[in-house]
């Protein structure tokens, strides 16, 4: 067994353990979709990063469980909110929490995750506890500016492929950082360790959201689990579209905008086009090189830590972002 | 300059400057809603309970500054959910935030006061640190807890006073208690003082709870700032009807549960019959005397403490009790 797998089965019998509490909580309504949110399953990168990281320092897993169950309730917290925002009926093939139960109890109990997520937190005893909490603070508010940043750029027009980047490191990025240096700081690594573990996470992030940008265009639907072509449909300002309006010369663009303006037009076909547009701008390599920037930043991060543990850091990059590109 | 005056006014300023910093904050779109809700103004009574408790200790109110924004922040936040969960329009006769802007912005902006609320108070840097970020995240859970079950008792019929009275407390009185607490953790006072200060803000909590539950069908429209007679046109279950479906004889009974479940009625025929029900059977009486022991036991609570400054707690708790019952 790897330690990538031996961790994720660690955190999974402790996520059941920690929902059955909650299910002894009252009232029921509240805490009954928190169960239904934790119990629909996932990779659980974040948690797992979290344990991995705090591993390097120590070989006691236990003062590093409670921020692990935290970053896990919060990251469900934010898909709650957000699935609501974006009025999206399923999540992993069930029904969302503001479909299966209201957008009252999605509010509310969404609302007690994020709480639920620091008083795990405040079980994570240890000396850098005030670091540990404030970090969490920063994070989860950067989240939030990730979310709105994301919700505003869907009515401009103006964005650039930074702001873009800046958009998808608060969105995304930041709480794989959070973790890796959460699992450090509990471990009392040193400070420029911790730092360089939440280098990795960050371009670890960067290129799992950029390769989920191509993958959505140039993805193969059965392994990438959703329809092929929604941000391509929804006019989705991804680094995709963004460099292609960069680099296209001006009839192309012209062909683009035309489809950004369509009001009705054949799904398949607006994918169809505007695949060819990305294939014969090379967007297609030009994210992929973007990714491998991100990715072999995040390796020289990681080189800087001596210890033979960081192995996992490198399969679980290669596992994360190899799935086809 | 009363010591109620002196903190409020100190409270508004600083409250005024952190305003002024989150203005400066991106996305604006995110903090333009916390803005508006923080500026709707409000007497601020509970970081002016925690300035005041802290008092009791220090001269130096600096260090509980930050607790005391991050309070009223939270406050401020479960007001903006609740009133979308509430369909409410208006909030201090201005718009509520899901009105003024939209749902998604409601959503999003109280996710990111309640983080700010913790932003805030991991400024509070202090010895009881671990204490405080516990007492505010059991404090923001059960806000949570209570607001759930208050959704809960609209469509239930079986409840019973300690019911209601458990849900007040957690949805009202705990937040008074906490800041009361938190004042006192943050200038290191004794933990039985810290315990006492808590049991005067839950009890001071209770009372002004049946005091509105009272006034909101005995009050005078022009002092209690909204229509009178909204719960019992709503057939809220406050203590004033389940008081009632208590103690009320046989046919009295009937003739609520009539009411009750009327489809359609003239909204003022229907507040003037369940009020002259509630004289009859001394429902007033029965209100304030429950009001008076709450009041009594605050006071008792806040006697256990020897210093000339608890006389400002029981001028407050006066002034907030004393509206015109």
């Amino acid at each position: 067994m790897t330690a990538i797998e031996r961790e994720t089965q660690y955190f999974k019998v402790s996520l059941e353990q920690a929902v059955e509490n909650l299910k002894q909580r009252e009232p029921q309504k509240l805490y009954d979709p928190v169960v239904y949110t934790l119990q629909m399953g996932g990779k659980r990168i974040r948690p797992v990063l979290l344990l991995l990281a705090h591993a390097i320092y120590s070989e006691n897993r236990e003062p590093a469980l409670p921020a692990a169950l935290a970053i896990e309730i919060f990251h469900n917290f934010t898909l709650l909110h957000d699935d609501m925002m974006d009025n999206a009926a399923k999540r992993r093939s069930n029904n969302t929490v503001h479909i299966q139960y209201s957008n009252n109890t999605a509010i509310l109990s969404g609302d007690a995750m994020s709480i639920l997520a620091y008083e795990y937190l405040t079980k994570a005893q240890c000396r850098s506890y005030t670091k540990v909490i404030e970090l969490f603070t920063k994070t989860a508010l950067e989240i939030c500016e990730g979310q709105q940043f994301d919700m505003d750029f869907e009515t401009r027009t103006d964005i650039t492929i930074p702001q873009y980047l800046e958009m998808i490191r608060l969105k995304t990025a930041v709480l794989l950082g959070c973790s890796m240096k959460m699992g450090a700081l509990i471990a009392e690594a040193p400070e420029n360790e911790a730092q360089a573990l939440y280098d990795f996470g960050i371009n670890v992030g960067m290129a799992f959201q950029l390769q989920d940008d191509y993958l959505d265009s140039f993805g193969d639907e059965k392994t990438f689990g959703k329809a092929i072509g929604g941000d391509i449909v929804a006019n989705k300002k991804t680094f995709m579209l963004l460099k292609a309006l960069e680099v296209a010369p001006p009839h192309t663009k012209s062909e683009i905008q035309v489809w950004l303006e369509k009001p009705t037009f054949d799904r398949n076909e607006k994918i169809k086009a505007i695949k060819q547009i990305y294939t014969q701008l090379e967007i297609p390599n030009a994210a992929k090189d973007l990714m491998n920037n991100y990715y072999q930043t995040a390796l020289k991060a990681i080189d800087q830590i001596n210890s033979n543990r960081i192995q996992a850091f490198k399969d679980l990059a290669a596992l994360l972002l190899e799935r086809e590109v």
